[in-house]
């Protein structure tokens, strides 16, 4: 055996995940996942593709796909979405194609979806889905956080909380729990449910090969 | 809402989880098991009960709790096993009572058992159980560590790699699998499995208190 074959414990060939980080406006799941990319290499944001006319700054490819209704239509026709919606006029979705390539380069990829999305994407890809939900550590911090991203009426605070309690009560669709406290501790804890995640037998496809290797038979 | 409500997310109850640790012999378990004791102070090592006779130096309700043939049986008729098997005539098992009380503490129990407890736990308790498969790194490795026991001769070392073969062969019956190829990174991976199981929404059953505290409805 040579010195390649005796290292590709190193390389066993795994199939990536979908990781989707969901949480009521406010419980810092942003800054939860901006961390993570930066952090990890091997996870990439999805990019959506949208009906939507591109804005200044935006960029194409990058920010979403930009691309007319005819093509997104006969996309949803084709079965072509792992998950799509329209809101107000302009139709967003995931398209599987770009997706599936990433899992099966061994990358995983992170969706910003709300739970009506998580249920589209557990649908149609249960297997590779990871789901986590992010709680604010109180109803108090989370009134904190609403109010502190400007100087918002009491109304509309008010209607924020009543948003982010309906979204709440969907935490138990989910895979996984965390409560974030603190940011670092929840980026952390994120990091560990991806390591235990890829460690998943079903996730690490070239196992069979490795252990046939070392000559069991399957 | 007084200071210790607002602290709640710190202690959201949760059920323990029982981990199984299987691989075959040489394939470096047992320093596993042994780092993850000492450096995890919510996980316990599960205690055996047995028929066989005390050997010097052995502690009653430690190494393993010691009974009669008589109580054993009489424990396996009333289904106060969750796994148990008989080795020349000597009665090992796993008594459910410890086990229940430790998780619904919530705190974890480990267990060191071969692919066929792993098989018969399952049976009794699939929702607890994690259970994680340890390969050796090649077989070369393998060969090295099970030679490096004792002078053995050549004809002991093929029958223990056959027997290792052999139990190499259940690997796919198991959640995780680790490949063994350094011991400080394999219990990193063992901790990380750990801390993302325990965030799962079906081991934190004191999340529902926790969300209607906030005002979620369910």
């Amino acid at each position: 055996m040579s010195n390649d074959e005796k290292s590709s414990a190193m390389t066993i060939s795994r199939r990536g995940l979908m990781l989707v980080l969901s949480s009521p406006s406010g419980a810092g799941k942003s800054t939860i996942s901006k961390a993570l990319l930066e952090r990890d290499a091997e996870i990439i944001m999805s990019v959506s593709m949208t009906t939507r006319p591109m804005r200044p700054g935006e960029v194409d490819g990058k920010d979403y796909v930009f691309a007319d209704q005819g093509i997104f239509d006969a996309m949803v026709k084709a079965n072509e979405f792992l998950e799509h919606a329209t809101v107000f006029e302009n139709s967003y979705g995931t398209p599987k194609a770009p997706v599936e390539k990433t899992l099966s380069e061994g990358r995983d990829v992170l969706f910003d979806v709300d739970w009506q999305g998580t249920q589209e994407l557990e649908r149609n890809a249960r297997d590779d889905l990871v789901s986590i939900f992010i709680l604010p550590p109180s109803v108090e911090e989370l009134e904190r956080r609403l109010h502190g991203r400007a100087q918002d009426s009491d109304d509309v605070v008010k209607k924020r909380m009543a948003k982010a309690t309906s979204e709440m009560s969907h935490w138990n669709e989910y895979d996984y729990i965390i409560v974030n406290e603190n940011v670092d501790e929840s980026v952390a804890r994120v990091e560990a449910i991806l390591a235990a995640e890829r460690l998943k037998r079903i996730r690490q496809p070239g196992m069979l090969d490795f252990v046939r290797g070392m000559g069991v038979s399957q």
